[in-house]
This record gives structure tokens, C-alpha cells and sequence, in this order.
């Protein structure tokens, strides 16, 4: 990792290690109640206070955002009423926190408290209020897609199963939380650093709302401790940080503590999944038909595309011919929910690959074999339009079973034990922009002057994955160069050209392709002087580690500066190329684009195993093992690719075993990294990773995604191993003691 | 200025104001001996005393550097031994300045003296020791041209003149004391700030110094309070923090104190000018004869370029047709000159400018119209091959006796009171690069993208003349963008293209035309976009204040952001152009570019004239008025261009009236600002200056140098007024109240 040893040091610097000369500090007064009528709200007596220096409403901030355009609906701050405990209802900035907290206690609101919906059922059935008066229902957005014929592929099959699974909210838990730095300089241009995944969101957002050209504003992204997702689009603290600032005059940083990032949350819906499907009785699937009702909370933020997403994904990774979707996005009174890793996906994921296993027990075959008999096929177009390129799918499964002896062990284990099997699959990328549609997704720029070195310029939000490792190891590949000769400036907007940012695991295969453009033309300008001053072919050249050789002769040589000199000298000066990303038209899909958000560009695909334990007495589940196969398409940076699987799969496990954002009137009741539960590295069982590569023909050497795919199927290898293991189903996550001793008792019940 | 604001309230970041963690500290303990042998150094007992982290001395960092290809003779520290009093002997790293202090006072250096030499004429007349071993008779360089046919011009003159002229050592006293802050981060990477004027030569002489490849080191250049020439090679203390922070593994803050500038010098050498003129009767010029010693101090820095300088600029301003040059360069064991304002052709100019007065004193020839006798042409070469394409200076002699009111007052002023005239020119850029002599002299890189701001990419060095703003304005006003949408970063090796530096007023003339060039593309680009969407040929579309119209209809029109979003989406990407200037093969002259180093590549004017007033009971004298006419070209920013002949004039009059280095035995004896006698804004007379715009075919829009030119006409405009005022002259500067009073007497004597 081109970071690692600034990380490891502590000498890197994240938005909070960030000191400006008179910087104020900032804090937000937040709603206590889940949806109430402001009536009066009174900040006179706290901008007595000294050391209080400005205070912002929201009527200072009242221009709309979102992710445009698929939401315009939030402001950064609450006008005229809150929708959320924990919505922002007033910014201060001062100099010192304990200032601010004094501020924040003698800011006046009344409320007037609103009937507030707190479930999506109840929230979508016939409300007495609207949440947004121009969401009838309190739907955000449903989608309603036929693909084949459904009806005729459940009178096809010999088997139908209906199940219904839940899943309840979870959030990312980022080690970093969020944290904004504005600053307007003495010409008023201002400079904003951020720990965002998506810069160039926020840029357009902040001119957008601060009525400011997009060129007097600077986004910068330091280090950023992870995001997730919890951290891909512009939040309300980052423009109060930056209407602040200009109030104020002066510099301020946000940093929100543990509590508020369980607000500001864009996490992963509380999601009900109803889903039936018929087979053969060989296990051929026929048919497919998934309701599903997410919890979104008060805004639509990526809510769109997360109920897209769940419906869309169900078809790339098995061969579907006839699939039904019913998905509703519906707005609640509580934190809203976004994007997280293994966006939309890993929800439904949980309830299909667990109604699979069921099937399969059902129908006496295993639950390895039902998966290998309903493949696709590599080069297809699924039956909703997905464009699949690469299908590593196949060997993930198989090697999964090798590596840990599935056929050994699958119902062969002493009673308490089990393994389960699961996949997963997840878009490389959104196929289509949600920026500006026409303009390629990811951009780069590179430069090389007398000192031999390349620059890549790049908007690429690197946030912890290694997204600029990567890039700097596809330059360094292509020229020949070592990787400390290649520097790398990312996510600057000042310096660096647009990238849409880190989200939907885009960014190795997007930027990376850009990258790729940039380096084989720049290798074209410095090999053209190579040859010269070689007196050989082009062709005929070998680049290596700062040096570029005849390959007939390695004797007859050059260092990398000696064609550089040449090469400013005879080709116009200073070597520069730039590259773009943009996804071809035919991964843009036809039937499944709503909402100008398509599929993915690739797909990549996951299998995993998982071995538990269950203390019968206590409930109590321990995971064991995990073989993890992900087919990646080619692993650039195979040390990385690990470390996102583990990553993934260690995340999954929280959210199948212990995670749950707990809520009691709208109130989150466990906002702690203690009472959430998320799993450290001691909870963690051996993880075995297994990378497929399955080269794709669109990614750059082959490469597709890596960081969430392997997220997904995890939850339901754990669920399927528990059933393995004491013969209960656990429809509900997590899969937590309380949950397995009911339902052992209600077996046993059963059984007497 | 674009960072004007930034530095009027005190916010902008010069290198001083850098804050690292754990920085250190750092000094420098330097020689008490003008010439002696090292023979003991004991560094130990210093290196025991708590908070002293590190030390070096000349055996560490003994690579010998230079201005390659120029000279190659100095090391960071002394090796062996010492060549003045004020070389650095050994640098010492540690935790406060007071620790510091005591380290230096417990440094064991044990010196064996030698022969020193502390006046050029002593130290070149046949020496018993050497000061460099391969510098025969302590003669750095000598020059020795004859063009036309001298004896010839001599023998057609109806009269010949002979004087002698003396000029003290003269230091530029910029406000900002040198600066370096050097950090190896944890890749081993080298990043120092420094307060330069020649960014990219300090990254390769410390590559070849600390023996790193170039890719490996950043030099970023902060704000810079002034340079003049004293800032602009790599200088021992720049090397010494690097090199101090690598072996101390922290990072590592240098700032000389005043004292230390004066020793760290390079700037006006001490100077004697012997000069021969010939005339008709009518005042033609038939020929000229120079002979000029410069007492260098003990290393050649830009010596060799002084000297040539000093011989090679005689011809560029008058026609001259037969000409004699004989130049010495002496090495001497004072601190080291090296470039000043006005590099190599004020001492020269003063002498000529003054003889030229006594000659038409002598031939009853108002100096103005001796000046408009003898004037080139356009468009013409020299007789030493300079290539002249535009002269201003005729119109720049007009412009100053009309303003001055000169023929009303030249010799019909009261007693005491006295008017006088002068001119001079200088380069605009040197034509020939002494860094990589076939790469372009300027770079830059030209962005922009969806925020439709512009940035550039620049290697120039502002160093407080204003070149970050020329650059912006050329840009904003090719692409029709306010200038608040233009963004600049400049001298950041790891982000701009390389750039020689800011020198011999080069930076508007080259760099201007990279940016030309880079903005012209750009604008092609843009307006391809504009012309598509406006569906008008590119031909009629006019760029202004951030829209683009239809110059047949200015109803009809797309602001700029459209256009670029429609150019980066049709046109692969994030806009990308570059420029680069290389001087013309013609530019770079024939007979006269000894040692690689050329004259100009065009060369500005100036014509002044200075009023005083002699108080001839005290000597002082105090000048009233100046009027100074500058041939600029083309004023880009006429603000700048008169800031720019202001402060020319400014430290003219302070080597004029007050300015000079005096040594006792080598040591420095008024090393202060006071003592030294800068001249400050309550010393200033009036200056009104006048701008003349001749439109160099080669400048961008026409411009060039405006920076330096002006300095060398004011001190014989002084010296004439003088002679005007009361019949004496004095031809060693400066003009102090007891060289007048000596003047005063002897005429008097004389008289008698």
C-alpha cells in the first residue's frame, strides 16, 4: 500500500489531524423527536455566549440536495419541520467544544410532534401524514419488473417454496468518523477537506447549496479511515462545516463523534424479503418472485438505487429465466438509510441463498450441487438485461468445496456442527453515471518531467481499500517503472481531473482502465525516444524496473531519465497523457436502467463455506472457518484482493451474528461500537481466501471487483451451516443466541 | 496580484512559517578565516549536549555542485579547507535555537591560516596560493572579444576618451532571509520547501549532492519575500538541512538570520571598469573599448555569466560597430557574488552612461541627443550578434525629456541643483539554457474539468514580482474566463513541469508563451464544444467574462461550465493541453554564447532621468525626482510592470547614494539592514514611470523584460545630474556626501 507506511507511522493526516490558524470548532443541535413541526426556534441567547461565533438555520441553508438526480429532498440543516431524531436543527462554531456544548443547551426549539412511522409496513399503509408531502404513501419508490413468465415457470416446476426472511438495520461502522475542514480564503474562494468517498459529488452539492461556482470551490479528501458507503455522498455536516465557515469568517472543523455517526448512518435498510421459487426436481430453478420492503428512513438519499439493486442483482449470478420483482422503498421517521457495502444485494441474497439450501434439503440434493446445476453462462445477457462478461462462479464453487472438504463433511458433521454454502455477486462498477451522463466516469492525468518520475492525477477517492496502490502499480507496470518512482495525487478537484468516486467497487476497474489509456500512450512517448537514442525498433524494447532494454540485447541499455531528457527534448516539453473511463453502451442495459442508475459494467462472484459451532445450552454460534472464493478477475494487488475478502467477510459476519441498530421511538438505543456489537479482529474465525480469476475482457488486465462482492454470502453460509448443525432455520437476523435457543425450543416443541 | 490578499493580511505561507512535527532546528557554524587549511574538527563534544539530534560536516556531503555546467566548485560544507570568512564549516540539528547556539560555541575547529586575498587586482597578480587549485592566477574566467575593427573606430573618431570607474560589492537585501525546510518521509522520500528562485535546480543539484535519483526528492517553493538574484542557484544551507534531516530521520527547519545573508551573498561582485570611447565630432559612436575586473569571492557561482554579461550587453543598446572586450572574473576570499538585478550590466552601464555624459559635456552635445545619434535599429544584429527584434528605446528617451521637462532644465538649473540622463537595457530571458540545453526552458500543463475552472501547471518561481499573476491573466484572457476562475500552482516539482526559474526576467516572456500555447489549445477544445452546441462556426464565437457568444449575436450564448461539460464528454475526458517554449535557434547568437550561455532572446529598454539636489555643505545628495521610460514590450499588467520599474529604481539609488558591502579583513562590516543602508519608502523620491510598448515579435502579446532593466539607467542618471548640479564627477560609487565633498574640494583646489 503506497499509504501503509504513513498509516502505520501515524504520520498520515485524516480530516481531523487538520489544524488552520483560527479554526472554530462546530457542533450540531439535532432533533429529539422522529417527525415534528418546528414552531419557534431561538439562537439569540446562545450567540451571546463568548466564544460562540456563528450559528446557522435552515433557512440558511434551504437550497435542496441529494444524489442527483435521483433525490433532490434534503437540506442540511431541518426547515419548518425535523423527520428524525438526530436530524441537524441548528450549527454552531466556536472556539472550543465545551463552548458549543453550552451554545447547543440554551438553543430554543418547540416542537410540535407529528404522528411519526417507525416501520415500513406501517409507515407505506395509508398514513394519516406524509413524511414529504410529495411521497404518497410514504413511498420513496417502487419497482415493478417482469422478466420471461413467471406464472408458466411455477407451472413448470415440481417444487414451489415461499419463505419470508428479515433483515434489520445495520450500519458500517467506519473507524473514522465523519469530518469536514472548510475554509474560505481571503479571496472567498473556499477549500473544503472532507473524509468522503465521493468528492465530486460534494463539490457540485456545496456550490449547489451555497450558490457558489463549482470553480471557487476546492474539495480535498485526506486519509480517510474507511466508509463503506456510510461516507458516498455529501452530508448535512459537511455543508454546515462550510456555511459556517463563511459566516464565521474563519476556518471549521466537524468532527462528529461515535453517537452522531449512528445518525447520519446511510446504512443498510431494515429490509423484509418475501420470496418463492419453483424447481425441477433435479433442482433446475424455473421461476423467481421476490417482494421485498425496505426501510429507508427520512430521505431517499441512494434509496433508489438500493431497491433497484435488490431486485436487478437477483439475475446475474444464476441462470433465471422467469423472475418477478416487487420492490418498495418506503420513507420512515428514522436515520436514513444509503448505500453499504454489498449495496441492495446482500439482503435478498441472504433470503435466496437460504431458500436455496432449504430446496435443496427438501429435494435430497446438496446444496453444492443445486447451485452448480443452474449457471450461467460466461458472454451471456441474463434474462433482465445484465451484460455478464466474466463468469468465475463455476471454480469459486468448486474450490470452495476442495478447500474445505465440503463432501467430507456436508451432513456428515457430529450434531452442533455444520457448514453451510452460499455465493454471491456483486456489479464492478455502475454501468451508468449518476453525474453528468456523458462524461467518462473516471478521468486521469499523468505527467512526467526531467526527473524521470510519473504523476498520476486522479480523482479516485482512496478510503482505506488501496484504490491508490492500484493505480500506481498499473502505471508502474506499463512504463517499467519501480512503484516509488510513481507518485500519485488523488481527489483534489484543484489539481486532480473528475472521478466519480469510491463506491459500487468501480474504482480498480474504471480508474484503473483510465489509468491504463494514460500509461500505454505516455510508454508510446518515451519508447518513441528510446528508440531513437537505442537505434532499434520500438517494438524491440523492454521496459523493467527504470531501465529500458533492447530485448535482443540487455546489454545495449538506457536508464528511463536518459528517454525522458530525449523525449521532453524532441516531443514539446514536459510528457503528458491523460486517460478515461467510460462503460461501453451495451453494459448500460436496456430493461433495468431506472432511474438513469443501470447494473454493472462486470460482475463478480463469490462462494463460500462456512463452519460453526453451536452451544446449544447458550445459542451461542461460533463461526469456525471460512473458505472464501472470489473470483476477481484478475488480482492486481492479490495482498489487497485478501484483504477485501476478509474484510467483506468479517462484515458479513457482524451483520449475521451481532449487528443491529436497535431503535426505541425513533431513538438509536445502542449508538456505541460496544453496544453495536461489530466484530473485532478476536471475534474473528480463520478466514481462508481463495482468489478466481476469471479475466475479464473489460477490466484493466482482466480485473473486476473485489471489496464487497464477498459480503453477501457469508450471512447465508453461516445460516445454512447453522441448520447443517441443529436442523433450525433462522429467517432474521442476526443470528443471535436468543434466536437459536427459540427456535430449538420450538423444534423440540414440535418434535414432543 | 493573485496572491496578493494572502500576503496583505499576513495568511500566505512562506517557508519560515512551515510547522512540522518533530521539526528541528538547525545552524550553522561558519568559518572566522578568509583562507585557511582545516586541520582539526571535533564535532563530539557538541553532539553529547541534550537536544543537539545531528551534525554534518563538508566529508558528508562533499559531491561538488554548481551552476552545471558553469562551475562545479563548491560543496554544502568546507572541506579541507576554507575560502572565506562566513563558509559553512559544520551544520548542527537539534531541538531549540538556544541549544544551537551552544553546540557551535563547543565545535572544535582547528585552522591553519593562509594567504587570503580580499582584492580582485592583488588576488589575480601572480598569487603564492591558490584559492582553487585549477585556477591559475585566481582568474575564474576571462574573456577577451574584439568585434569590428577597434583600432580602426579609433583612428576615425575626432575624439577619444578614457576613464576608470569603480563600483563597490553591492547585496540585494531581500526582505525574506533564505528559508529551508527539508522532510524525508517514511518512504524515504525527500520533500523541501525552500525559499528559491530556481526550484528545479536546487532538485538536481540535491539529487547529485545527497546522491538520490531526481523522482525521489519534491521541491516545493512557498511564498518568497524577494530574490533578486540572491535566491537563485542551490545555495549550502539548502543541501545542509536535507542533508541534516536525513541523518536525524526528522524533519528539519532552516532560517539564516540577517548577518548570514550577508555572507551567503551572491550578489553585484566589486567591479573596476576601465572604458575608451571614441566619437566624431557630430557624437558617433566609432568605437568602444572595455576592460572590467569583478572580484567574484571564492567560488564561480554565476561568475562566468557576469562577466560575459558585463562584455556582451554593451552592444545590445547602442550601434556600435567596433568593439573591444577584455573581462576578468577573480576568485578572492570573500563571500561569493553571484547574479543581482540587473545581472552583469549595471556596473558596465554606469561607467558608459557616465563617459558618455562627460564626451558630450566635452563636445557641447546635450546628453539626450548623443543617445538619439547613436541608436540601433529594429529588427537587426549587433555587431556581436545579438539579435535585437524590437527597440524601444528611442521613443523611451523622448518619453523622458518631455516628462522631465528636460530641455527647459539640462544646464539652466541654479547651482546645486542638476538634471541628468541615462539609459539602459537588459535581456529578456537568456537564450540559452544552462540546465538540459535541449529541453524547453518553460512548461505548463493546462486542466480543466466539470467545475470549469482552469487550472495551471506551472514549474515558474514567484518570487514576488508577479509571475503567477501574468500567467493567470494569459490564460483567463485566451479562454475568456475571469481570473478568479484560474487557478495556479507553480514550482511543485511532483505536480509542474519544469520551468529554469525565475532569472534574467524570463518568466512573462517564456513561460507566457508556454501558457499562450497551452491556453490556445485549450480554447480550441472548448470552443469545438461551444461551436456544437451553439451550431456556429468556431470562428464566431467570442470568449468573455465565463460565456461564450455568437459574435453576430450576443443573445445567443452558452456560459462556459456547458461547454466544458459537453467538450469532456464528447471529447475523452478532462480537458488536457500543454505548452512549451524554447528560445529560436536565431535567438541564441553566434559569436558571443560562451560557456552555454547566451544573451537574450530579446532585450528590453529604459531611458531616465533623475533631478537632485546637492547640499554642498554636507555632501548629501537627494534626489527630487526620477521619470524612467520602460520599454516593456507589451504591459501585461501595467500595475506590476511599474511596480516592477519602481523598484528597479528603488535599489538603483541605494547602490547610487548609500549601498555598499564593506569587508575588514573578509569579515562583514555592516551586515544589518541599517548599516548597510537600504534605502526605505521614506527615501524614495518621486518616481514616474512611464511605460513604452514596442511589441517584440517573439514576446507573448509582445511583451517582455520589465523586472530588472530599469535599475542600471538611474546611477549614471544620478551621476550625470550631479555633474549638472554642480560641475563634479565622481566615478566610484556610491555618491556619498564625502565623495561629493572630496569632489567639492579638489574642484576647488583646482580652481585655485
Amino acid at each position: 500500500m503506497v499509504d501503509g507506511a504513513a498509516k502505520v507511522t501515524g504520520k498520515g493526516i485524516y480530516t481531523d489531524d487538520i489544524r488552520l490558524p483560527n479554526m472554530l470548532f462546530c457542533k450540531i443541535l439535532r432533533s429529539t423527536y422522529p417527525h415534528a413541526k418546528i414552531l419557534r426556534l431561538d439562537t439569540s441567547r446562545a450567540e451571546t455566549i463568548p466564544g460562540v461565533i456563528a450559528a446557522i438555520t435552515g433557512k440558511e441553508v434551504s437550497e435542496k440536495y441529494g444524489i442527483l438526480p435521483l433525490g433532490h429532498d434534503e437540506t442540511a440543516l431541518a426547515v419548518d419541520k425535523v423527520r428524525y431524531v438526530g436530524e441537524g436543527v441548528v450549527a454552531v462554531a466556536g472556539t472550543s467544544e465545551e463552548i458549543l456544548d453550552e451554545a447547543l443547551n440554551v438553543i430554543e426549539v418547540v416542537y410540535e410532534p407529528l404522528p411519526s412511522y417507525l416501520e415500513a409496513r406501517v409507515s407505506m399503509d395509508n398514513p394519516a401524514v406524509l413524511i414529504h408531502e410529495d411521497k404518497a404513501n410514504n413511498i420513496e419508490r417502487d419497482y415493478h419488473h417482469h422478466f420471461g413468465n413467471v406464472e408458466e415457470g411455477f407451472a413448470h416446476a415440481d417444487y414451489v417454496r415461499s419463505d419470508s426472511f428479515y433483515c434489520p438495520r445495520v450500519t458500517h461502522a467506519a473507524m473514522e468518523p465523519h469530518s469536514t475542514v472548510a475554509h474560505f480564503d481571503e479571496t472567498g474562494k473556499l477549500t473544503i477537506w472532507s473524509s468522503t468517498q465521493t468528492p465530486y459529488y460534494l463539490h457540485r452539492t456545496l456550490a449547489r447549496v451555497l450558490g457558489m461556482p463549482m470553480a471557487r470551490i476546492r474539495v480535498v479528501k485526506p486519509l480517510v479511515g474507511g466508509g463503506f458507503g456510510g461516507k458516498d455522498e455529501p452530508l448535512c455536516h459537511e455543508i454546515c462545516a462550510a456555511a459556517l465557515a463563511r459566516k464565521a469568517g474563519r476556518p471549521v472543523r466537524l468532527t462528529v463523534n461515535r453517537e452522531e455517526v449512528f445518525y447520519i448512518h446511510r446504512g443498510r435498510p431494515d429490509q423484509y424479503v418475501d420470496i418463492k421459487t419453483g424447481v425441477t426436481k433435479d433442482g433446475k430453478i424455473t421461476a423467481v418472485e421476490c417482494k421485498t420492503i425496505q426501510d429507508g428512513g427520512a430521505f431517499c438519499s441512494y434509496g433508489i438505487v438500493t431497491i433497484l439493486y435488490s431486485g436487478a442483482l437477483l439475475g446475474a449470478i444464476y441462470d433465471i429465466r422467469n423472475m418477478k420483482y416487487d420492490g418498495y422503498r418506503v420513507l420512515t421517521n428514522k436515520p436514513v438509510c444509503g448505500a453499504m457495502r454489498g449495496h441492495g444485494t446482500v439482503n435478498v441474497r441472504f433470503a435466496f441463498e437460504s431458500q436455496l439450501d432449504i430446496i435443496a434439503h427438501e429435494l435430497g440434493i446438496d446444496p453444492a450441487d443445486i447451485r452448480l446445476r443452474n449457471l450461467l453462462q460466461p458472454n451471456t445477457r441474463t434474462v433482465n438485461d445484465l451484460r455478464v462478461t466474466s463468469y468465475g462462479y463455476p471454480e469459486c464453487i468448486q474450490k470452495v468445496m476442495e478447500h474445505s472438504g465440503w463432501r467430507e463433511k456436508k451432513g456428515k458433521l457430529p450434531y452442533g456442527k455444520g457448514i453451510g454454502i452460499a455465493g454471491s455477486h456483486y456489479v464492478s462498477g455502475a454501468a451508468n453515471s449518476i453525474i453528468r451522463s456523458k462524461m467518462p466516469h473516471s478521468n486521469v492525468m499523468l505527467k512526467i518531467d526531467m526527473d524521470a518520475g510519473a504523476t498520476i492525477f486522479t480523482g479516485t477517492a482512496e478510503i482505506g481499500q488501496g484504490s491508490d496502490t492500484i493505480q500506481v502499480q498499473i502505471v508502474a507496470e506499463e512504463l517499467g517503472l519501480t512503484v516509488d518512482r510513481v507518485r500519485i495525487v488523488s481527489a483534489d478537484s484543484d489539481l486532480t481531473p473528475m472521478d466519480l468516486g469510491s463506491y459500487s467497487s468501480r474504482v480498480t476497474f474504471m480508474a484503473g482502465n483510465a489509468c491504463l489509456q494514460a500509461a500505454r500512450e505516455m510508454k508510446t512517448k518515451v519508447n518513441k525516444a528510446a528508440a531513437e537514442l537505442l537505434q532499434i525498433p520500438q517494438e524491440q524494447l523492454l521496459n523493467r524496473e527504470n531501465f529500458i532494454y533492447d530485448r535482443n540485447n540487455v546489454d545495449h541499455h538506457l536508464s528511463f531519465e536518459e528517454a525522458i531528457v530525449h523525449a521532453i527534448g524532441t516531443q514539446g516539453g514536459t510528457l503528458i497523457t491523460k486517460g478515461a473511463y467510460t462503460p461501453p453502451r451495451e453494459a448500460q442495459g436496456g430493461k433495468f436502467h431506472g432511474a438513469g442508475v443501470g447494473p454493472g459494467v462486470a460482475y463478480s462472484y463469490s462462494a463460500q463455506t462456512a463452519e460453526v459451532t453451536i452451544d446449544t445450552e447458550t445459542g451461542v454460534v461460533t463461526v469456525d472457518r471460512i473458505v472464501a472464493a472470489h473470483d476477481c478477475g484478475r488480482a492486481l494487488n492479490p495482498l489487497t484482493v485478501e484483504g477485501q475478502i476478509e474484510g467483506s467477510v468479517s462484515m458479513g459476519l457482524g451483520q449475521a451474528l451481532s449487528e443491529q441498530v436497535i431503535f426505541d421511538q425513533g431513538l438509536v438505543m445502542n449508538p456505541g461500537l460496544l453496544e453495536y456489537k461489530t466484530p473485532g479482529i478476536l471475534d474473528s474465525p480463520k478466514i481462508e481466501s481463495i482468489i478466481v480469476e476469471s479475466a475479464d475482457s473489460e477490466g484493466p488486465y482482466g480485473a473486476k471487483e473485489a471489496g464487497e462482492g464477498s459480503l453477501a454470502a457469508v450471512i447465508p453460509a453461516v445460516g445454512n451451516a447453522i441448520f447443517d448443525a441443529i436442523g433450525v432455520r433462522i429467517t432474521e437476523l442476526p443470528f443471535s443466541p436468543e434466536k437459536i435457543l427459540k427456535a430449538l425450543k420450538e423444534k423440540q416443541a414440535k418434535k414432543k
